[in-house]
């Protein structure tokens, strides 16, 4: 079960597996971004990008990583010396703290602990011990962890200190809601490798007046990511981008938006939670621990603890090497310790079971005693329980 | 001849046209950017991409265009107060000044004029006049207008005076030499999307030990495009991004480097001085002038002054409309005076033909006279008289 013919699956949180129809739009001659052909594509996007932020704001595109994302809303809104508070909870929320510090901020650093929630009360405490500070950075998702925060209490004790709150939503925008305008979010950050469907290349800040307001009053210093002159561009008639915009990506993010858009985003939501609780319950099933709290709202990424009985580096490479099923295994300070399961985007039911079937296997490879679809079945349950389509997604 | 079936054909000099094996690969599954199936394609491309810029450097990759490698630039080399001269001759140029000016540069901005080369005698007398300069930034081909500098001598000129040089080779690079390691270049950026025959989305940065000694020196203030952090994770074995890498761009870009590998860099030049030849001497033939220098090694862009007595805003309108070819026309200050026949990248002799053909076409509907088959038929010529293969392109 090795080699070039081994069948391979890919379970990872980003970039997660593209829907046939966005793959091969790709394969489709490539078009002039100044071209009518174009434009409309671009600015269809522009116009559903929307529908997962669940806002009215111009959602602003570059060309990057989700990262990019995340230093343009540092950029935009933070000056040197200027007071900024990050609220982290895993590797991608101390991306945060290094964007800031890079930027010449007085971060004020709060490390909610790797597998743990940032608490709204800590952060409340936190902006009355700093008063100063008038930027919140945090996270929705924690990919590295599975654990996703409660941005909407983060939002409003930010609010009731008069500080904006910026939100790296790279893994979980699509996957877990985040109602933008409901919530008063006043920057969205994503990526469109994650729960989009799309291949990485497209970062996105979807900018509300509040921040926008802040990042015109402080002009320079940044320049690919400025988010004024983004917006300047795509609201222009046609709208147009700044610089050359990643045109291969935009062809996909155009079919992949519509599949969200057919689906209906409540209807992707619910997919997401049974994906969430199914991986949660094959866990359980399997006697083994959740890594992070019990927590129904967890629905991008199930992180599971490895029995310490086993050399936990083994799983993801067992199960990818010996099984074809790609998983992520843990990252920086819990590398060896957890194994990752995502469920973000393009997944149904017979993903999960898949994974926890190849995971069952290897955790017997590795030595650690499971009775081989005791994890299956009970993702099974959830799944027929729900009495809906087991795949919601269009084909 | 309008409509959904008229056969279309992308000349334009960025998106360029792709070959299908590159956009084809695009089609194929997505791979976890952290899998021995994608780090042997990035590690390929890392090695296969020394083979343009001619150098042992590591190019540096960034998930963004053009302007973000341009930015690494700026952001890398130069500090607040710094004095940094640009010698620009049209708008790309013109971005590295908006650049080093956002960067909070002392910026001296020596402009040659759109349409002009930059004379490595006036950038001496420049680095005469302001001794405190200590990094030259400059365009090697100049998309808007069709010019190439002679980025040699101005590299020995700045190195004369003590400075860096940073080059803008985003067209350039892959469509006419710049060996970069023989010229001393400091430093080279390019993009995906032009001779480089991939999609738009990811910029690159050839850094040499002389510029990355300075921005090791120069720290913080960047993150995304920070040169000491992408390149601690390029040396790494096995290479890693910083950042999710652009898979997908990165799949095609292993495609097209093997492609300009097995043509041969030589060739590749060869075949761009032929086409480039071919379409001076179509605009010959049909009596109107190039806009800006003749220049033999001009083989990237060819811009054509279209005539005063015809709108000239309605040539690349009516070519793409009427006849499905589309070429860009002047952009700013240009904006009607010139048509842009882009010859860099996926380009053989019948791409040239077609696009002289229906620039005459176009040229009669708007009520300009001109021979038809004059300008195609000198291109012909051209291909002709070579005697080599016509398309020396891998099929």
């Amino acid at each position: 079960m090795t080699g070039a013919y081994l069948k391979s699956y890919l379970m990872t949180a980003g970039p997660t597996p593209l829907p046939p129809a966005v793959s091969q739009v790709m394969a489709e001659p490539i078009l002039y971004h100044r071209a009518p052909a174009f434009i409309e594509v671009y600015a269809r996007c522009l116009e559903r990008l929307r529908i997962p932020f669940e806002t009215t704001n111009d959602v602003l595109c570059f060309a990057s990583s989700g990262t990019g994302a995340m230093e343009s809303a540092v950029a935009n809104l933070v000056r040197p010396g200027d007071a900024a508070l990050v609220a982290s909870c895993g590797k991608f929320g101390e991306r945060f703290a290094e964007l800031c510090d890079a930027y010449g901020a007085a971060t004020v650093h709060h490390d909610a602990g790797w597998g743990s929630k940032v608490d709204p009360a800590d952060l409340d405490r936190l902006l009355d011990e700093n008063p100063g500070v008038e930027v919140v950075f945090t996270t929705l998702s924690e990919t590295s962890t599975g654990v996703v925060n409660d941005v909407h209490a983060l939002t409003e004790v930010a609010h009731a200190h008069g500080a904006l709150i910026a939100v790296d939503a790279v893994s979980g925008l699509g996957a877990v809601p985040i109602p933008q305008d409901e919530w008063g979010v006043d920057v969205v950050c994503s990526g469109s490798q994650k729960a989009l469907m799309c291949p990485p290349g497209l970062g996105f800040a979807s900018v509300a007046d509040s921040a926008m307001e802040r990042a015109a009053a402080k002009p320079g210093r940044r320049y690919y990511f400025d988010w004024v002159a983004t917006a300047k561009g795509q609201r222009k008639d046609p709208p147009d981008s700044p610089f050359t915009p990643a045109v291969s990506i935009f062809m996909a993010l155009d079919v992949a938006l519509g599949m969200i858009e057919e689906e209906g985003l409540e209807a992707v939501f619910e997919r997401h939670r049974r994906l969430g609780r199914a991986a949660r319950e094959a866990v359980r099933a399997l006697e083994l621990d959740l890594f992070g709290p019990e927590d129904e709202g967890a629905n991008v990424v199930t992180a599971i603890a490895l029995p310490d009985t086993i050399d936990g580096a083994k799983v993801p490479k067992t199960m990818r090497d010996r099984y074809g099923v790609t998983v992520a295994g843990g990252q920086g300070r819990l590398k060896g310790r957890i194994a990752r399961i995502a469920h973000c985007g393009y997944f149904g039911a017979f993903d999960v079971t898949t994974t926890v079937a190849a995971f069952e296997m290897t955790l017997r490879d590795l030595g650690h005693p499971v009775e081989l679809g005791a994890g299956v079945g009970a993702a099974q349950r959830v799944f027929q329980e729900a009495g809906a389509p087991v795949a919601a997604l269009p084909a």
